[in-house]
């Protein structure tokens, strides 16, 4: 099937994104499974027969499921590079999935909050994700999806380890839950350091907005289980979640303590971004992450109503370079595309109200 | 007569700034005269009875003059560090003149376009100036002042050297025509160090905003005559004027240029710099001299109304630390004079149009 951008990034911002979801610190809860069909090898060691015939089995097992509907089927041999760069951006397949080839593909919802990555380092990677902080309701959709398709696929299972999977560190319950969080003020405050080593040392792990080795653009973090063995699913998730809530406490103690003890200069950023995306003509991706993170800060404070975060989640995607690029005809330099970033962006906040500075708490 | 600060402050804004003499490129034109008194030691060499004989024979003659009115006459020693800043911030009294002692004082007309330092290096200095590019008009008015003066004091005059004066360097006419100019295009292209050089060579001087040795916050410029002997007042007018048109063609042609090669780049840092006046809320002297800067070149490429023109040239003085010191009762210290400066720049800009940038030329 081939692939509509246009309509797969509208799908995606209007799902993923919406505001009844959105809240402050938290951007989006994800939750992926990893699963592998008996008698086949792992995907890095097996034929380009065995990769088609588990292709063609789980696409099969994921068109009877509830929760895909009439799914979207790609496969990553038919997609250009900017296709699988946009499905990259939005935590649609992973980069390793990206460079995968036979047997290799995506199986899609049409709302983009479940999915199934085929023959990436496991035959299986299911995700399903939501906005906001809402690690319940993303398992038991999860747990749905991979209750269906175990009716349908013999999954590799030991009694002892649990699913298997090709790398040790999945083994168990194959579960890895990770939550992006927005914690600008702990950036600010120099104290994301410290929080790194805590929530190290309790088994989880911090990551930058596109995972492993990216870094923490936007104040951006994924906080995620690291272990999946000897703990069951229940576990993780409780611990997980108990973490987060303390995170998210400190985040706001953070901004609190800022705005009290250096409140121009807090109020300067969020400003001074703001002025950079109603007014700049050149905006670099990185740039523009930032500036969106303040601005995401400033809803949290009030200083701008409550539907713009949305947005800004929104905006934190589509202006990614691959996306800036879909929205020109032929292939752009990195300053073409900065400067169709700073004009997407002026449009996109020429419409909303100026800051509201008497909102922030004081 | 005691100083009242908001009446000098908004006079001289009404007066030199006016709407109708505000330019591209050119800020001010201003001409000082240095005379002394026959039969007087010059102010440094002077016992403080004879300075006070020079300032109140000076403050006689002046109050005859048509162009001083009933002039503001004020002693230095009346008056307060914060006063002092401010005159010299409004370029009505120099760095050396308020820290002279006995006799020192200035004398100024009801709009601060006609003035006349007292015992300064010479014992008068008097001043004319206006908004724009106006050579002919400024010097009309200081002759006339000069001529007025003669009438009632007698300058130490030798027929061959010319006019007297502490320093040789003013010796012959006295005059020092300096035109401010606005130079960000020239800046910006790294051309200032060519033009600086060419200037040079044709014997004038290129200094930053506040003369000797201040830096060119802004990118404001003066260019002024070095020599006072050997040509007469008229000579030099006329080649400074000619010297003024080069430049100001040169800085025509560097604005062309760069919106020609690097567009984005320039309407870029215009946007950015109205972001922040509309936005920030800490904002240095320099950083403040420096965004105003670019507004002006907004206006002067359209992207702003032609009446922003002479808002910004009155809040580059207003903007100045003293300036925003008397915004506030008490003494404040560099984090509140830049957060009071934000504040200041935030409302004056908020009633203003938005950059209306199809306006740029292109």
């Amino acid at each position: 099937m081939a692939l509509d951008l246009d309509q797969l990034i509208k799908a995606g911002s209007e799902l993923t994104h919406q505001p009844s979801s959105s809240v402050p610190v938290v951007l989006m809860t994800r939750i992926r499974l990893a699963r592998n069909i008996a008698g086949y090898p792992f995907p890095g060691f097996a034929s380009e027969e065995d990769r088609e015939n588990v292709f063609r089995q789980v696409v099969e097992a994921a068109r009877g499921q509830d929760l895909l509907g009439d799914p979207l089927v790609l496969r990553i041999a038919d997609l250009s590079e900017r296709e699988k760069r946009i499905l990259v951006e939005r935590h649609l397949i992973s980069r390793e999935l990206a460079e995968a080839e036979a047997g290799a593909g995506v199986i899609l919802n049409a709302d983009q909050s479940c999915s199934i990555m085929v023959n990436e380092e496991d035959h299986l990677r299911m995700q399903a994700m939501l906005a906001g902080f809402q690690l319940e309701k993303v398992w038991k959709r999860i747990d749905e999806l991979d209750s269906g398709l175990e009716g349908r696929l013999e999954y590799a299972f030991s009694p002892d380890l649990g699913y298997l999977t090709a790398c040790p560190s999945n083994v168990g319950t194959g579960l890895r839950a990770s939550v992006m969080m927005h914690l600008p003020g702990l950036v600010i405050a120099k104290s994301m350091e410290k929080v790194i080593r805590a929530v190290n040392q309790i088994g989880l792990v911090v990551r930058g907005w596109f995972g492993e080795g990216s870094d923490a653009s936007g104040s951006i973090f994924q906080i995620s289980n690291q272990q999946t063995l000897g703990e069951s699913e229940a576990a993780i998730l409780k611990r997980l979640g108990n973490v987060l809530k303390t995170v998210r406490k400190q985040e706001e103690n953070a901004r609190l303590r800022l705005l009290e003890s250096d409140r121009n200069r807090i109020l300067d950023r969020i400003g001074r971004a703001y002025g950079s995306l109603r007014h700049s003509h050149l905006l670099s991706s990185n740039e523009g992450m930032s500036v969106l993170s303040l601005i995401r800060m400033g809803v949290d404070f009030g200083i701008f109503p409550k539907e713009v975060r949305s947005r800004v989640d929104r905006l934190f995607i589509e202006t990614q370079p691959a996306h800036v690029q879909h929205l020109a005809s032929s292939e752009l330099e990195s300053a073409a595309r900065d400067s169709l970033r700073a004009n997407l962006l002026r449009e996109e906040f020429a419409s909303l109200p100026e800051p509201d500075w008497e909102k922030a708490p004081s």
